[in-house]
């Protein structure tokens, strides 16, 4: 708990740590598998990371549908990742009668394995270049035509590749467009819940200590790969360390990190700081207040609303840490010398200032359309008609599924390419449960963004509403329609454009009013920002690489990265924080704030409070370089086993988006010893316990 | 409680009433005491209004200076008021270690009766009619010369008012300019906290059941007025009901709305529903999640948002309800067919029409301006540059005053004029607790807020940033100035604009940024949006009288009405709501809800369940005609005699902004017999429950 601070004390807190330049040596990166930090690892730690090591480590890496990452833990397929993570599947697993967030969750047997909605996992096996087929496509064409070919060359490599090999396979920009690397990945759909927390330990602290440590959290949970109804045989898996990690110990991290903008052109940061992040900011506060009155109407309601509510809440936190280092000076006086000094070097060499010298106010020039079509895009639900309610989004894509799949593949929407259409399927017929009343709420709370952002008397609000009242409108669309029904959906889907025409469901009214506008905007988007973007991110790329070698990391991208750093304490500005807690701590922390919710125990921490060794590592802190999306990571050592569990970041990491920062930043894990601790001596999961043991090797 | 609602119900009640039309009568209005409704009452409650029975009420209405109302209820100057109304002065006199909020408070004897920092009580004693002295200033003037005429004839009266009376005056506009009465107040500085229940039941239900009905609300506190160190004697004040009213029975409030909009024409509410509301909307989301982020930190942290974190969910929920109506097309159709009606009038006779014709496109003017001028004019803080903290508020008022007091009172911004110093320094030299944490983010917040807004780059942000993160800036202007001292503020205004230009202080700094943009802004905004809409609405209001007779009672002012109605239960839709609750409902909802730290009763309460008179009414409703500002209102009988305490509207009643209607919307009130009972059955306050029995008189 971060104590009351002193004024002199809290402004030393604020002397922001020098940003990460090129001369400094820093654990920065979130380096590809097929780029590693080879030179820096050698460097830094005397580590030489091998090919083995390297692709033992990615087939043991798992990327979750639901945002996250994981890794496979033990020979029978165990998936480790966080329960945050798995919040989603934990929560439509539930029902008033059975609150598996609050009660957790515990198969004593393989039999008792419950099997996941809505879930799939991916692991990551071979990548391959197509830049060259990619930009191919484009050449000679105009800017937008560029744009489209490029996407319909990408949608066309996933067809392929997914037709030639059976895999999963995804067509990945890096570099904002100075590279494309085709990603072909194992797909496992049979995924079953083993262990989960409750939630009042996982989240220990709740929004409260989110972002902050020191920490007290198991936000852990257990799945299993199922292959034709066993546990699936890994070719590989972490192991698990026998000590864990210690004080400066290398650590990895091999996981997924959602998106970061450090390679972003000032222009572009401005557009982000000025217009992007404000009104993302203003959206999720909403969300947060309207989701928290409807959790106050009961505890069922609250149930109904609590994985939302905390997703919502945890990306608020984030954004107000994004807006805070947008905010910051020295993360832009950074960005700017930095472009200074590459762009003086373009134009210092005749051939690289004719290639590339326009580049920087091609991105302006996205930038500017961007301001004028980004309130208008977003209060109509963005490219993809998005009104907040499950079934909205069930006629969002109905819609667009009878218009696109006539097309041929590459000139569909990117995501109703022919390889993309099993996850469109999977999450139009989910069997997740469906609550009306929070249907209702949160169309209506869409609804009237929509009035109050573009003003009630635009004509796309007036024909939205229909001449209601956003709560009437939501509450006829909702209770009118009959897409609660997965067969109704199926009909729909397999009835394609003839069934949509002639469906008079309110909520695909409701969507088909709103579809051409946001088809609309969505092209000016793809035409006059993305490809402008990617067009001129290429040439960017090319001049890095030439002047700063081809040792840069792309930004994140949500596909597989490696990270490295030490574990480390840090000073807060009034004191040092040691990087490891322990489980006296959380005990002590229970007793201190005893008053509030979010620091009560649940029973079966408070049953073995007298049986557990206290002074075992509860969560831990190292400079590892992630960000949102890597929740779930495993955190290795340098024999490749866990010592830990990637979590949160601490709030100084928040500014990650922009620039890696080690003075401060920390990326937070449960520790090993913890996760088994709490298995063996609280939770008395045996099983579990005895697998993951299983597989310690002795040194 | 409302129960989770069944699709056809839930549409049902949706279906909205007709909204007030001439044609049918109804409980509406909110009457100035000097135009009260006496044909109403008579034609539909047969009750003959005397002057007598009107001037007893007005002299023992008080104006609560938080912003609430209240009554005189004893022959000892005891005063009833709502909790939530003195919930700023309970907080101001908790510490750490004595927190009134959580506690309560009660004073065993009179010498424990304790006085009150920053509270003034006005007793409405007089109205005059000065509409021809302030028309008569504008008379022959450009619109713009118009308006600064209108403001310094209106500080002069109130100026030369003070000199001739003594009296606290005030110039109120009514009819948004169709009228101008000058109000003179008896005024009290000497308050005195008597007794309070814990916030815990007196806003039973917390966020989730505020606006909410049935409810279980124990809403009050008592205050007394001294007078030369002495208990205050009254001329009048308002005696106890010996029976509490029943069903149906007529009743009154006499209160001080804040304010509506119902006489705003079409345009002008078009620009509250795209612009105004919207924007304030996005700001209390704003401030309700970073209050509460505050808060989480610790207990302490807690207690020192508390008051304001309750201020702000209330707000917001007022606003969502205004929102709702506002994008109800059936309140823009009723207010369009009602002007369309009055257009219509005016037109049809020539002389009118010249007189009056052009009056509703000058508003619509005046809102294109307000338009322009809005989103810039609400980031730096509007006319007062606001800027959350309390410090910015002190630095904010010490640099204005240096700038206007060498003006003449008539020439100053109108909150400077003589007749307003008083509360201007009362304001300036409060001796309530500053907490420092508290002022670095509640300033950081707006600064930031500041540059999400307009950006950046805008060049006020960055001269108020001064090329710090918002973070860092709010620090350093909290940290790094002497304004928690009072003395310091003493000095500075005493040493006017010299020691102003002298001071280094960074919040003075701060605001001496931003002063001259938001005068800049203010003179536009009262040229260009205030004093036409004021000539405007005087047109409107003499055409209005001229068609509808004088019978029509002006929009809300925070100044002293008289609104009637019956007692009256209501269907939501699903079911008959009765009018009362009791004691026994309270006690069934602290149960059935158990696991809610919201719906936990005080250990008072626990300790009394059995002791106390279960059937004692709790909470009534009425149809009476009331708005925020009305808090705190006595509920009054065709006695004269106290029969409730309003403390809320329904959530149905928050369309009362601009339309009433009496099919759901309900005033609501803590009943006269649970607040004799709470004194005497639960909290033992016998004193107190002594003197307010000592006034009923048999019948």
């Amino acid at each position: 708990m971060r104590s009351t601070a002193l004024p002199r004390a809290f402004l030393a807190a604020l002397l922001l740590a020098p940003l990460a330049s090129a001369a400094r040596a820093l654990d920065e990166g979130m380096w590809l598998f097929n780029n590693p930090p080879t030179k820096q690892l050698k460097e830094r730690y005397g580590f030489d990371v091998s090919a083995q090591w390297l692709e033992h480590v990615q087939k043991s890496a798992v990327r979750v549908s639901t945002g996250g990452s994981g890794s496979i833990v033990s020979a029978d397929g165990l998936v480790m990742t966080n329960h945050h993570v798995a919040s989603d599947i934990l929560a439509k697993l539930s029902s008033a009668e059975r609150n598996l967030l609050d009660t957790g969750f515990y198969a004593k047997n393989v039999a008792d394995e419950l099997k996941c909605p809505d879930l799939h996992l991916d692991v990551l096996w071979k990548i391959v270049d197509v830049t060259d087929k990619v930009e191919g496509a484009a050449a000679g064409k105009s800017t937008a035509e560029a744009g489209a070919a490029r996407r319909a060359a990408m949608t066309q490599l996933e067809d392929e590749g997914k037709k030639s090999t059976g895999m999963h396979t995804e067509v990945v920009t890096l570099y904002q467009g100075g590279r494309y690397h085709q990603y072909f990945y194992k797909r496992f759909e049979d995924i079953r819940l083993v262990f989960a927390p409750e939630s009042g330990i996982a989240f220990y602290g709740g929004d409260n200590d989110n972002f902050e440590y020191p920490r007290y959290c198991l936000d852990v949970t257990f799945f299993r790969i199922y292959e034709n109804d066993q546990p699936f045989k890994p070719e590989h898996f972490l192991r698990w360390s026998p000590n864990g990690a210690a004080d400066k110990d290398l650590v990895f991290v091999a996981g997924h990190p959602g998106s970061t903008q450090r390679l972003n052109t000032v222009a572009h940061l401005e557009y982000l700081r000025d217009v992007s992040v404000p009104s993302v900011l203003t959206r999720l506060m909403r969300q947060e207040v309207w989701l928290q009155g409807y959790s106050g109407k009961s505890a069922e309601h609250a149930r109904q609303a609590k994985d939302d509510l905390f997703g919502v809440q945890n990306s608020r936190k984030v954004y107000v840490g994004r807006m805070a280092g947008l905010l910051d000076p020295a993360v832009f006086d950074a960005k700017r010398a930095e472009e200074k000094a590459l762009r003086e070097a373009v134009e210092k060499n005749a051939e690289w200032k004719a290639k590339w010298g326009d580049a920087w106010t091609q991105v302006e020039r996205a930038q500017a359309s961007a301001r004028e079509i980004a309130k208008r895009y977003a209060a109509i639900g963005g490219g993809n008609v998005a009104l907040g309610a499950d079934m909205a989004g069930f006629a969002a894509t109905l819609v667009r599924l009878a218009d696109e799949l006539p097309k041929e593949s590459g000139k569909r929407l990117r995501e109703f390419g022919d390889a993309s259409l099993p996850q469109v399927y999977q999450r139009l017929y989910s069997p997740a449960p469906i609550y009306p009343e929070f249907e209702v709420m949160r169309l209506e709370s869409a609804l009237s963004l929509m009035a109050e952002q573009l003003g009630a008397s635009d004509p796309v609000v007036v024909a939205a509403l229909a001449g209601k009242s956003p709560r009437a409108r939501a509450a006829e669309c909702i209770y009118g329609s009959k897409l609660m029904d997965i067969d109704e959906r199926k009909k729909l889907a397999d009835g394609g454009a003839a069934a949509l025409a002639a469906s008079t469901d309110p909520l695909i009214a409701l969507v088909k009013t709103l579809d051409p506008h946001s088809r609309t905007l969505r092209k000016r988007y793809e035409d006059e920002v993305q490809s402008v973007e990617r067009e001129a991110y290429a040439k960017i790329a090319a001049a890095r690489f030439a002047v700063q070698g081809e040792g840069v990391y792309p930004d994140a991208t949500f596909t597989l990265r490696l990270s490295y750093g030490a574990i480390k304490g840090y000073s807060d500005g009034e004191r040092e924080i040691p990087p490891f807690t322990d489980f006296a701590g959380v005990f002590a922390k229970a007793q201190e704030r005893a008053s509030e919710a979010a620091y009560a125990l649940p029973q079966t921490w408070k049953g073995a409070q007298a049986a557990v060794a206290q002074k075992t590592a509860f969560n831990n802190v190292s400079t590892c370089d992630i960000i949102g999306g890597n929740s779930g990571s495993p955190l290795i050592n340098r024999a490749g086993e866990v010592v830990g569990l990637i979590f949160d970041g601490n709030i100084q990491s928040l500014i990650g988006n922009y620039a890696y920062s080690d003075t401060q930043a920390r990326a937070v894990s449960v520790d090993s010893r913890a996760l088994l601790g709490a298995l063996e001596q609280v939770y008395m999961a045996e099983r579990i316990a005895k697998e993951i043991r299983g597989s310690i090797q002795s040194r």
